[in-house]
């Protein structure tokens, strides 16, 4: 039996849905790493009875360490510490070393906004500096300390790992967290897991649900795995967590999924679409060059999510309008009238136009209808085309019908755009000459991208 | 006291992090509209005994109605309404009708994908018609149905929305779940609450709690509202929630923001700057256009977001290489050899080229440093340069150094930029002549911008 955490996020922001928590997925995924399992977030305002009793649910279901995200700034909302220390009750003592700590850390503040009353600033973050007796106190990064606060004296019971909101506070302060004595006692019993990631393109989940009935029909031990399959921006991703000794389970479930799925497994090795692209790119020495209309720029800002990107992409065109694609791009005005701007043949025209004008290797175009106006019945909400081409003549052409609101279909469609790309990085000519036809039916198309 | 809510997220995918939940922040919106306070959300695995806990938790809470979200798909690890049957101690029983439904329901899927099996398909999904005794079905938007599920026969409890994982199955079952008696009886306490959105960008988050203790010294009756506050892309946003008749102590609070930050505070009635921008554009009957390098599209698709949006985006450019900055936007290379690329003169060729090549009455140029490599001592990661520039010759010029990580960076930056977008739309000529210098010191720029 593993340890096991449980993290609660405070803030009537995060639980009213105006804020989007990143803590908790991030320390899911720290967790995971030192083989601490996850019982479960909690998220709940800032009232300081829903923080005590997340809190004693979460000890309740056998949590061997409790994080608490948030509720530490200087505004009177903030309770977090105030409550920790009355659930380990242990008094709450102004440390006068982390008072002076945050008094050093707020003058260059004070220099950058000079109407800022010193005095009103310094009060509000005094309370940032009192804390349960007995804490270990977690060096501020902006100006909230992290605390690390143990069970009552002389009891047993889960410490509490207390960090502030924002995630670039947060995150800095976990491996100072790992190293204090409460974190480490805490998570002794942690269990190495492994875990395996497969990601497949161009299937529907439910596949999957027969792949795990092969799998059982042939013996596989799925017993011994965790197995969870979920979508992920148009892809299906396999996770499977396993102790070491279970490898060879996981090695038979692998073997499977990859024999009945072959033409859609595009990773086994946690690498994501943006990766594998990135390092084709890299790797063949090529540059990349987009014109978008309906994702209107979200696929360049994709390519260049990564540090480094600079080396492959060098540009790339908005082309909302008809005269945009035209004008920026060169589009061929007659393809638009026989076509639609919504077409193989502009999508093309996009690809060719952008790798042209920047001077890049490889171009792609999309241009679609995100909606949730301007659809037609020939023409729906949701239709999106796609092109890729080389400067060597390769080209792939598609259309795909995406499903869902307009951020879905623009998001789903830089997807499709990084598969088509990949796709024709790891094509050789002939197959590409081959394929690159424009016209295939809408809707056949995520399967054969 | 109001009826109170609580959430229940299921999936281990969403638990650790590689799935953001975006059900949880829906439904906490739709809550409040209807006036039923949100205990909290839970967020667990796949497990039975962790979704089980988290139900009896939340009903601990005096919740008058639980909601689940996800584990009603077709593979074997989506459990819940088992687990809510068993929570509600009803028995499981096939819905034949509902078998049917969403045999027909799977029957188009079967065309598109005519490799599945589709005995293993009919399987798969026949698990999803076996619901809870005495349950009300909502008609499956995918292929799974929602359920609203009573409590035990003859006792008091919480009913249970069941709703499924995918948010655009999810939102559409809202307005149906809405309609049946056990949800209306639950939420029959609902007060309605009304909440105050106050928006100000350019001073930091402690300034608000200053704000507080001079409303407090002035007697505003602060006990009788709710305020939160918060960080949100680079805004601060008080949030203050309040019953009807406390319609005065809001007024009364909402005059001190005013007064005391009269330049910062750009939104009172709930609009984002970037509802204000399309909406300034829109009554100007203007155009834009964008060329960006850092940011590298995030700018061009944030202007897009919304709806209708093509009537002021035309197109723009992403500029990442110097090569592409000249090339395509047509900045002078030696502004870029004598200032560099990351500077106030770049950004306002930038504008003013992406302006006139696209034909837009509005230009905006980003150049800066995301990080994390790139940085000098001088032009540190996170000075980002912009400029807005109008063809009737206003131009605003400004510097900010931004903190956080290289997504920070990027996404805060197109923050800046709509303020900068929307200072340019709301200014007259001659403040905007008397603005437009170049070379603003690094640091400055947050507050005047």
């Amino acid at each position: 039996m593993s340890a096991r955490a449980g993290i609660v996020v405070t803030g009537t922001e995060v639980l009213t849905g105006r804020v989007t928590d990143r803590n908790g997925p991030w320390l899911a995924e720290r967790l995971l790493e030192i083989g601490v399992e996850l019982a479960g977030t909690v998220i709940v305002a800032d009232r300081p009875d829903d923080v005590l009793a997340s809190l004693r649910h979460l000890a309740a279901q056998g949590c061997d360490l409790l994080i608490t995200t948030g509720g530490l700034g200087p505004t009177e909302d903030d309770l977090t510490a105030d409550v920790v220390g009355r659930y380990q009750r242990r008094e709450m003592v102004l440390d006068e070393a982390l008072e002076s700590r945050i008094a050093e850390i707020l003058r260059p503040l004070l220099r950058r906004w000079p109407d800022l009353d010193p005095d009103g600033v310094r009060a509000a973050n005094r309370k940032q500096a009192v804390i349960p007796a007995g804490s270990t106190v977690l060096d501020p990064v902006g100006t909230a300390p992290g605390l690390v606060v143990p069970p009552p004296e002389g009891e047993d019971g889960p410490g509490v790992l207390v960090l502030p909101g924002p995630p670039r506070e947060l995150q800095p302060m976990w491996e100072a967290a790992k190293a204090t004595p409460a974190f480490r006692s805490a998570v002794a019993r942690a269990v190495s897991y492994r875990q395996g990631m497969l990601r497949l393109f161009g299937i529907p989940e439910s596949e999957i649900a027969e792949t795990l009935r092969v799998a059982r029909r042939r013996d596989v031990a799925l017993e011994r795995l965790e197995i969870t399959t979920c979508l992920r921006r148009g892809e299906v991703e396999v996770v499977t967590r396993y102790e070491p000794a279970d490898a060879d389970a996981y090695e038979a479930w692998a073997s499977v999924v990859r024999e009945r799925h072959a033409d859609t497994l595009f990773s086994e090795d946690g690498r994501l679409i943006d990766e594998q692209v990135a390092d084709l790119l890299a790797e063949a020495e090529e540059t990349i060059a987009v014109a978008e209309s309906c994702t209107a720029g979200l696929l360049s800002a994709r390519l260049t999510e990564r540090p480094g990107s600079s080396g492959a992409v060098l540009g790339g065109f908005v082309v909302y309008s008809d005269e945009a694609k035209i004008k920026l791009v060169g589009v061929d005005p007659s393809l638009i009238e026989t076509h639609g701007a919504v077409s193989g043949e502009v999508a093309a025209a996009l690809a060719d136009g952008a790798r042209e004008r920047v001077g890049a290797d490889v171009g792609v175009g999309i241009t679609g209808i995100a909606g949730p106006d301007g659809g037609t019945e020939a023409k729906p909400v949701g239709l999106v085309w796609f092109a890729v081409s080389h400067r060597d003549g390769r080209r792939l052409v598609r259309s795909v019908h995406l499903p869902g609101g307009r951020a879905d279909i623009r998001d789903r469609s830089t997807t499709v755009a990084m598969h088509l790309v990949r796709r024709l990085l790891i094509t050789d000519v002939a197959e590409g000459a081959h394929e690159g036809g424009v016209g295939l039916p809408a809707g056949e198309a995520t399967r054969r991208a």
